[in-house]
């Protein structure tokens, strides 16, 4: 590895005073490249540790793949600074960040945190991507318990800016806010949860809606793609730009959310005992594969098009004072 | 009223084979405005009827507010098109299309729905913006229930795309198809539900999210300012380009949304059996209403901030293929 002198000084890193200049990303799968990217597309020199033989040349080429996106955003990645190292104890050894995206397991978390600890320097920010297995479980076999937090991304994080940051019990405020200034200073938008919760908030959100629309095409009045374009012409465009509560708080008029529950609160009610709880037995499960079939065009492509709206998204909200 | 030999011949006008000429819009509230102000913007002739005394001035000066937003989308408001008639049954003597928001009570709309069919050409499209009280309950004093639907906009109309269209059980598919065709030729994306269901579509799922929404509050885990920022950076700007299905097919890899099912399926229903089942009790309530305090401004700035947003998404998304 390069040594600290000799590191480019530019763009946002600026804005870090310094302080990171080194992540090591554990676990090259999916959202460890997605982060590798954006780590360096911040100026960052990025080391992957992974033990899958050939993952040097995987990473640099899901890399590759993301570039164009990133360029959309005007952020350059430079693959310069990316360096690989499978022993996850050495590729700590200078980390200013820690983002582990290991395996959804517990045995295999708390072992990998347990390297990392012994590994890593004293004041290095650790944050694991998890999205089921909390910060107080991974921590079981830590001796500084108080220094892990989850940081959660929102598929991919190197365009989403959602990263949901969860302390466990024994987390230190420090910790959590150490954590917090590091992904402002590389475009995220972080949000920190009170305390743990099972699929944090954004999976909430989405899997309660999920469930009413999985409900809707079961019971035939839409299909899938009806119902997708009912939710990007209306609600999704609208929580685009004002979230559920703030919806609702300016549909109340003058007097705002409380005038909005005094005269909706009743109706609303009604409609949350009227929603459906389906389950994803065989029967509904295939009657979702099966219209998922309508989507016109092969997986890939379609990425390839929600990617380009959601470019185009950003950059137009980007535009406005209130998403600076 | 004009003689037809003299309307403007323009615009998406043309688009209509000028079937649809002359709108008659029964009820001059804010949804009503937003109607007359979208139909004047492509080029229709529009009487407002509401006997409220006063209604001309009132509707004129919403529909000046109106029409900066419009401007922002290319549309011009044309206010010379604009005329008012308080009976109902005068109102829509020449109408080609007749959208009634009048107030959400039944007895209300069932004699409003006699006096339009009492009044209107035999060929004019009948549409209700209800967004409680089906076609079938409204129909119940009409000689010929087949050609009512419901043409529920998502507010405001003259913005968002989306137009509901619910038929009952006697409505003639001509009378849909017929409907549909209008509000495509007005800009809108109408979707036509296969029946009737409480909350129609846009609504439930809207419902749904907010229910976990107000449990996620409730339970101290995020204050509303926070959620409203969870779903505007990560969900928000998911649905706007990809709704749910397309999105969780994409989240399923080259296996679309089969895979995702088969892998994440029960993951899904652990979080669906763990979501919240909030009332909106007293104590709830006022805690809603306490933190709605903290959103940065009076109810009208932040809504001039949201529409900006919306029509800087609408513009950046209509530029792509898959929006156009």
């Amino acid at each position: 590895m390069r040594d600290r002198a000799d590191s480019p000084r530019r763009g946002r890193l600026d804005a870090l005073h310094m302080t990171h200049e080194r992540a090591t990303v554990v676990g090259g799968g999916v959202i460890g490249v997605s982060w590798t990217a954006l780590f360096l597309a911040h100026g960052l020199h990025v080391t992957v540790s992974d033990p899958l033989p050939g993952i040097e040349t995987r990473v640099r080429a899901a890399i590759a793949q993301i570039a164009p996106t990133l360029a959309d955003l005007g952020l350059t990645v430079d693959g310069e600074r990316l360096a690989f190292e499978p022993d996850v104890s050495v590729a700590v050894a200078t980390a200013d960040v820690v983002q582990e995206n290991g395996p959804e397991r517990t045995d295999v978390k708390r072992s990998l945190w347990a390297s990392i600890e012994q590994g890593a320097p004293p004041d290095a920010i650790f944050a694991s991507s998890s999205s089921s297995i909390p910060a107080s479980v991974m921590a079981a076999s830590m001796k500084q318990p108080q220094r892990l937090v989850v940081g959660h991304p929102f598929n991919p994080p190197h365009l989403v800016p959602l990263v949901e940051v969860v302390p466990s019990p024994d987390t230190d405020p420090a910790a959590v806010q150490r954590a917090v200034d590091f992904y402002r200073a590389v475009g995220k938008r972080p949000q920190v949860l009170s305390r743990e919760i099972p699929g944090f908030v954004a999976n909430r959100l989405q899997a309660a809606l999920f469930r009413e629309a999985v409900n809707l095409v079961a019971e035939g009045v839409v299909t899938e793609q009806q119902l997708d374009d009912v939710v990007t012409s209306s609600i999704g465009m609208r929580w685009a730009v004002a979230g559920p509560f703030l919806t609702f708080h300016l549909g109340g008029g003058p007097g705002g959310l409380g005038d909005f529950l005094t005269h909706l609160g009743p109706t609303l009610e009604a409609l949350w005992s009227n929603l459906g709880s389906p389950t994803l037995d065989q029967k509904t499960a295939d009657l979702l594969r099966a219209q998922a079939n309508g989507f016109d065009g092969p997986v890939d492509e379609l990425a390839q098009r929600r990617d380009a709206g959601e470019t185009a998204l950003m950059r137009a909200l980007g535009e406005l004072p209130a998403h600076a």
